[in-house]
């Protein structure tokens, strides 16, 4: 195929690459000027949209260029046009682009923010967006699932983007196949920039997805190369490839909790990326393998401490026979020439095995199927600190040849190596903070498998014809990568780098001052509470930034309405509350996100506090969501209800925090929801929430719960309850913990408060 | 892709066809020299097989021939090198090619008699078997799947051979996908003539399997081309293309009793094939379609009367989320250009629709998702006797497009015609006794569809560029096709065409001459018995085409052993028995087949026969084999068990014969198995057998028939129980028909002998 790819590219230089020539410009500052000069727009033309805002505007730009003469929609000054409010915008036709456009202060009124499509049969082909923002662009509220991009038709291109922050349901970007006007569709999505995606706490979190498992046995072909995805952190899948012939390639995954999976779909080249990590986070994740003729070629992974489902490399069990969207046993697939730097048990096999969840589960769902045809070879494993277990085997890797693999694991002795070479490597600084072991195996001769021919080049794009060293990276001078310099990524008049800013502390001696600082604070500054008493009677809306804190024994004393909240956690109110006494009238309660509407997350922090007589401490509604609650040092007593988190009970794996930490505090007469937190629905590849419970006492608590347990975490997949005091309190149980998941108690005191107990498996909903 | 193909085929033009250069010959006439010459063969080198029969070898042909330098192990003159007993032939290497061999009166000792790969690793590529002949190479037994040829590696060719006769189970040519060496293989199936394939009874009887479920992600772009299909009856399924891409054109589909299935796998091209039919036979088939973005374009159906599953276009019904091994839902499929003469509703919808079926089945066998995003347009229908159903929806149709469709039905109006146009046509004439409409309609525009500018030459090649007429063929003048010139398919030294010869008749007298003559009778010829009474006591051997038949009053009274039969019935043994009376000593059978080693079928007809005193009148065992076995104006009485088939327990949806017919007999004091006909299994597929009882009568039967059933016929699809006399049976039930299925029953008289009852349901074993 090199060979021929070569002559069509060079018959394309030869007779493609005329210039293109702009026969005339068109200024537009209103949406009725845009449409009429869109219905006239004709090859080489250029739409200039005026700088301003543009509020409530659905575009449909909808034209015929040609190749040599595209028609254009750009801003007059890439940044300055603003599309705010409800708006969209959908594109057909050929040979179209987009430039410019920065989505901001809104959200689409339609199924997605930009369509390459402006109807069922009219699809976009040949035409791009590039340069242009999102930003923050989401549905009021989370279960509002939408796409920002979707790509229809073929050979469109998402390029020099920079996209971020969706909290609403649905991958950021998706590529659709359903037609055959879609199929063998050539897209590109290159030079982007992914900035974070907050946790979504439950699925439905993508950055990229490409088709469904409805289309997973179609010819995609879509590129996905060169861009930078910062904190992706929407849930376990960074990039969602679900169908065939897909290319990521020259990516760089930098702390994002995520990972690449191949979900369905086969023949996906995974080629020449980086997964970058911290050494500490174990969310950040590589690459999930489903499915058959993956080739994962020439990958660095440095610092990756993902486990499981997120190990660098987590080679999946399938489920024989498996229904079209569940998972497809693993065969044909290579997985050759990576390097893996302190990054722990990187390669896991049998990932997702669940033979012992057979009697909860249908036969259908039983992930029973090992890799079959499969090659982990030529690969380079460095350790600074030894892993005594680089090689994970959830279920047999039988199915599996290993060669010409090497490791340093500096000293400690490798158990079940497959093989593994042990070798004294040293490291090369290549950049980036990156340190790599690119030399001193030049004498492991690579395994040559079937079509390894085919791999021409290493991560660095130099050539493996005069030397075809195993591992990412060949042996060459002065490699100076600059993986994480912006400016490479993304719109070119856009960063996401803000300057660290001193936050203005607002010292407040009454309610009224009170009330007027934090309107007029700025996101991130800190109110002061003078000592004394502050009676509020409307809650305290917290939809910035804001650090409330006492200097020595401040009281809060809230008597607005029953079931309003004192501290009223609206879209991105993050609050942190410090040393306040906090005191209801037993009917409102001190904490609760808004009933609706919660287009972002709101955040909560609770240090040294002493909360009492409220109807809640914490109600959180349904469809809110925080990416961290945390309770310290804090009191909790005489209240009806305690931390409340348990309304996304529609069982689709959605829940309301990603971590609820809850240390050395004392909860006292909290009658019942004392700690209540859910996540329902059966579904392997959500991993959250996450619940600890630490040094804390449990007193007199529970006697009005329901059903009988003091502590509620249905369907939370980690739960750590360690060094507790549980006394007095009348239920049946503690906690009943979740034994096939990762849920744990230890060196906890029960005195009269019932049991623990674990229950191995738990009865779900299915999900698919 | 029309550009680069070109260009790939200008570069292969200019650069790769050198003349092949022939450096040495190597002549063998044994194993040993033929492995010696294997070992040391080089490129340009022919190893010539002296003429002769080669009796058990099993040939490893591995070499390393170049594309200017094959290496050929070819037969010295080709046809006459015959490779028998027990023997096999394995190819690996590149550039090989096997020319002229005849692999026949043996069977393979391996899962294969050709592969082209010698290991599990080791595969042929670029290599060809040519101009060789496979005739009835058959297993001893039915149940010992196998394949003739089976195809590996990538860009292999199986042309120009003559392929007949496999009666034992497995596809006769099968490709293989398992493992990346063998994907995208581009493998060719070109111009070899596929003789006679017969009815296998059950599954796993296709003429051709493209891989199989497990691989059916796989791309395979394996083209058959230029075949000539003759009478390939194995199963409902003469194609199963399981894979993806493949490419299914131009081959001529003749009285062969079933159809293409797209299986498995997406993206297949059916174009321009021929399907002929004798307007009476209703298992002759077309194309059944299941999975997505198939394009079945200008195929020619004629004279085809196959009903639903075979019918001339079958879209099925889909599993939702169907499992791996099961039915996807039709999606993004188009079928334009085709024309339908003298075919009885050509298109179905929801073929397979089973949503009744819901209480005997579980969910994930209801197939239930129709088809969508599917195009049936330009088509031509001509009907000399109209057809008011031209469309059948088992299931509603609504995801498909219908368009510039028209048809001439000869005055009949058309219900549910989907705007079909009417049209009043002529026929023309164009050679092998087919007259198609190829004019009276370039006035109907074609629905120019998604992509249709790649449809661009009509069914014999023209060009549509310039008339871009609807139907499978544009009006061009003298047309004059040869299709059933079998010289131009197969292997050119041999042909299936037998000259018709007059049968010789040899009468006897006695035992002694019955036995002689029995012995010395060509295949086809009459053994003629005197009248009297011939005393036989050990079985007459029926193992080729013969008929015994009494002049006036003769009878075969058979002293032999118990449990051993009158006549004998063995591979290739055609029965027919006329006009006899026959009579046993009640231990022994008047008919059987043998126990073991059935390597061909029988076959069976009684004709006013007097059948008596036996033990069983008809017992087949397992694994044999009869198309058909008739009974006419026959008695049979005071027997202990009556006709059994019923040893196909295994629940794989065998059985012992496709057609059982009793028509005007009398069965009179038959204790048990009267009629005992079994087929198991849950089998959508397997449309057979056939059980047609008629003018009969049954007196003082059944008395030890466990089940209480006079007439046993389980899992049996086609039954008719019609116009026959049931009288003092002691059983519960006469029958119970399987009402879902086609079992019906009239005008039967019940004197004192149970019931005839319909279940709709029938719980079956499930075989996938």
């Amino acid at each position: 195929m090199k060979k021929i790819s070569s002559i069509i590219f060079l018959l394309f230089a030869l007779t493609g690459c005329t210039n293109t020539k702009i026969t005339n410009q068109i200024k537009v500052s209103n949406a009725e000027e845009l449409n009429s000069a869109i219905n006239k727009c004709k090859p080489g033309e250029q739409i200039i949209i005026a700088n301003g805002t543009y509020k409530d505007v659905e575009i449909k730009f909808i034209g015929e260029g040609t190749e040599d003469k595209p028609i254009t929609l750009k801003a007059e000054t890439a940044g300055k046009v603003f599309i705010e409010g409800e708006s969209s915008l959908e594109i057909s036709g050929n040979y179209l682009e987009v430039n410019g456009l920065f989505f901001r202060n809104g959200h689409s009124p339609k199924a997605n923010v930009i369509a390459f499509r402006t109807s069922e049969k009219d699809v976009a082909n040949h035409s791009k967006v590039t340069n242009c923002v999102i930003l923050d662009f989401n549905n009021l509220e989370r279960d509002q699932d939408n796409l920002w991009v979707q790509l229809y038709g073929k050979h469109n291109e998402l390029s020099n983007c920079y996209i971020a922050g969706k909290t609403n349901g649905g991958p950021t970007v998706r590529v659709d196949l359903k037609g055959n006007q879609s199929i063998r569709n050539y897209h590109k999505i290159i030079n982007n920039h992914f900035g974070p995606r907050p946790r979504k706490g439950g699925a439905r979190g993508e950055t990229i997805q490409l088709g469904s498992s409805f289309t997973s046995m179609s010819p995609s072909n879509t590129l996905i190369a060169n861009n930078l995805f910062e904190e992706c952190n929407g849930e376990v899948e960074i990039i969602s490839s679900k169908t065939n012939f897909n290319i990521i390639k020259n990516n760089v995954f930098y702390k994002s909790e995520g990972s690449v999976v191949t979900r369905h779909g086969n023949y996906v080249a995974v080629d020449g990326n980086y997964f970058i990590g911290d050494g500490e986070n174990d969310q950040y994740g590589g690459i999930r393998i489903i499915n058959t003729g993956h080739w994962v070629t020439n990958n660095l992974f440095y610092k990756i401490k993902g486990k499981n489902f997120r190990s660098p490399i987590a080679i999946m069990n399938g489920i024989p026979k498996s229904p079209l969207n569940r998972y497809n046993q693993v065969t044909d697939v290579v997985v050759a020439y990576n390097t893996f730097v302190d990054s722990d048990s990187p390669w896991q096999f049998g990932v997702g095995t669940n033979i012992s969840q057979a009697d909860v589960l249908p036969e259908s769902e039983i992930r029973s199927a090992r890799a079959l045809r499969t090659e982990v070879v030529n690969n380079v494993i460095y350790n600074s600190e030894g892993d005594a277990n680089p090689i994970i085997e959830h279920d047999k890797a039988d199915g599996v040849t290993f060669a010409s693999n090497i490791i340093d694991n500096n000293g400690v002795e490798v158990k079940n190596s497959h093989g593994l070479i042990s070798k004294k490597l040293t490291l090369t600084d290549i950049g980036t903070g990156l340190s790599v072991p690119t030399s001193g195996f030049d004498d492991v001769e690579a395994y040559n498998g079937f079509d390894f021919e085919t791999i021409t080049e290493d991560l660095l794009g130099n050539s493996r014809s005069k030397s075809n060293q195993i591992g990412a990276i060949l042996n060459v001078d002065n490699i100076n990568l600059e993986l994480l310099d912006k400016s490479k990524y993304g719109a070119d008049w856009y960063s996401n780098e803000v300057e660290a800013k001193e936050p203005k502390t607002h010292t407040v001696s009454n309610a009224s001052e009170l009330i007027a600082k934090l309107k007029e604070a700025e996101s991130g500054d800190i109110i002061a509470l003078n000592d004394g008493v502050f009676k509020i009677s409307e809650s305290l809306v917290i939809d910035k930034t804001i650090t409330v804190e006492s200097k020595e024994n401040s009281e809060i004393i809230y008597e607005g309405a029953a079931n309003t909240p004192a501290f009223s956690l609206q879209p991105y109110g993050k609050l942190t509350v410090k040393n306040i006494k906090l005191k209801g009238n037993n009917s409102n309660y001190a904490f609760a996100s808004l009933k609706a509407n919660m287009s972002n997350h709101f955040g909560l922090e609770v240090i040294d506090a002493d909360i009492s007589n409220f109807n809640y401490a914490l109600r959180v509604y349904k469809q809110a969501f925080s990416e961290e609650i945390t309770f310290k040092n804090t009191s909790i007593s005489d209240c009806e209800n305690g931390i409340e988190l348990s309304e996304e009970t529609n069982d689709r794996g959605d829940y309301n925090t990603e971590y609820l930490t809850i240390d050395n505090c004392n909860f006292n007469n909290v009658k019942q929801n004392v700690i209540d937190y859910y996540r329902g629905g059966y579904d392997e590849s959500t991993i959250g929430g996450n619940l600890l419970i630490t040094n804390s006492t449990f007193t007199n608590c529970g006697e009005k719960e329901k059903n009988k347990r003091l502590l509620n975490h249905n369907g939370i997949v980690n739960v750590n309850i360690n060094n507790n005091t549980f006394k007095n309190n009348k239920v049946q149980f503690v906690s009943i913990l979740w034994g096939a998941k990762n849920n744990v108690e230890s060196n906890n005191t029960v005195i009269n408060s019932g049991e623990i107990k674990t229950e191995e498996n738990l009865v779900m909903t299915l999900m698919y």
